[in-house]
């Protein structure tokens, strides 16, 4: 599996995204699941993908060849990000039925995308893109969203993000989020990748990369597990006095 | 959906349930998923369910009238515990497999139990039986079984128990499990139940049910709250040095 995250607050986007495909337990790699485009200079565009690999990497070379050949539509044609997570959506869609139809017994060509980004005079906005082409972005009591293994870590992210949060902040916050769903699910791991991108600078602002030995993340993993276990200690124990009486068959 | 756990340490059980039922987004009920048994002196069993209501409520009926009728096979008849996991995961199967021939499009009759406790001269254990009747039981290293909506909260059992955790240490730990289950999803609600046997006593020895409004439930929701969120204001950020380069295409 995969697990991305992208996250779209007042003062810009993080996108954070683990680097392990599988197919099956005994076909496990690691490939990037962040893409960030050439485009012209008034825009700035990244995607994170989950799910069939052939798919994704079909899908992004179609992008990239768009913009290489100057196509009708591409990443630099459209006005409005919204049209975009459209084009993405159709390419990603057609991409999907062409194999959908020579389907195999427990074969899936689905995959999911994450966009990102802004066009200039334009907020900077996030999508989520399923396979059927249609897509969803974030709201003010929402501004996250998710693909691929996305329940272990959205408590995290439930707590502590709002519209608000610092870009460091919500950066923080993914890794937490990345860290509780390595910890409980070993289809999801390192290198992980960090996207940060600052309302209307038009190009990234940060990128980072972690590898599994990398100091910072294992001494954020070793933090925020102190912290927690310290946490857990001092919390409040059941009174034994709440106990209902009855210890047989109701 | 449902969330249960059953942990299994050395010093006994701890069982959890919410209480939350759902057919489609307009039939929200509420709904006990904890069942304890009237068994003879020598064993303490209880079940915790997940799945279709109907399924279940049949299972714990059948299991009843067994007992009531003293029939051959019972809750009372078994020797070990694994063949009480048997016999309930055949009360179980046989009762999917009537309405899965009728099966209509979109309709489930599936369930899965969690079913714990201890048979004199045993050791305590605990088993998830799933729909097909078959079943597997804790280990040391995973000393816990849930059911239902349990990617949420796994992150917290995985974080806080061993084998050797107290039986309190659990049932909190259990408790925050669940509040984090309940933030993210709206299909897991309260009342929350909590039973905890301890080894070889051969009845249970806490009941807890917490509404809603309980305050303790409120104050363990609203700690664990400012514990996190103060433990995230004390994470180390990532230094901007670390990032990379590249920001355009790669």
């Amino acid at each position: 599996m995969t697990y991305c995250i992208a996250i779209s607050l007042d003062k810009g986007l993080v996108l954070t995204s683990d680097s392990r495909t599988n197919a099956g337990i005994d076909q496990v790699s690691t490939y990037s699941k962040m893409f960030r485009f050439n485009t012209k200079a008034d825009r700035c565009i990244a995607i994170l993908s989950a799910g069939n690999l052939a798919t994704t990497q079909c899908v992004i070379e179609q992008l990239n060849r768009d913009l290489r050949e100057s196509n009708e539509t591409s990443l630099n044609t459209t006005h409005y990000l919204s049209d975009t997570a459209d084009y993405v959506g159709d390419v990603l869609s057609q991409r999907i039925k062409r194999y959908t139809e020579d389907q195999q017994s427990g074969f899936s060509p689905d995959a999911t995308l994450l966009m990102a980004g802004q066009i200039k005079g334009q907020p900077p906005q996030a999508f989520l893109i399923y396979p059927q082409g249609n897509h969803i972005t974030t709201s003010v009591d929402t501004p996250y969203l998710q693909i691929g293994e996305s329940k272990y870590g959205k408590p995290v992210l439930d707590r502590f993000l709002t519209m608000q949060t610092s870009l460091t902040d919500a950066a923080t916050c993914a890794l937490i989020s990345m860290d509780s769903t390595m910890k409980s699910n070993v289809s999801v791991g390192p290198p992980i990748e960090v996207l940060v991108y600052e309302t209307d600078k038009l190009m990234f602002k940060h990128h980072y990369r972690f590898d599994a030995e990398d100091p910072f993340l294992i001494n954020l993993r070793r933090e925020w597990g102190n912290k927690l276990n310290q946490a857990f200690k001092e919390m409040p124990r059941i009174p034994e006095s709440f106990s209902t009486d009855s210890t047989t068959g109701e």
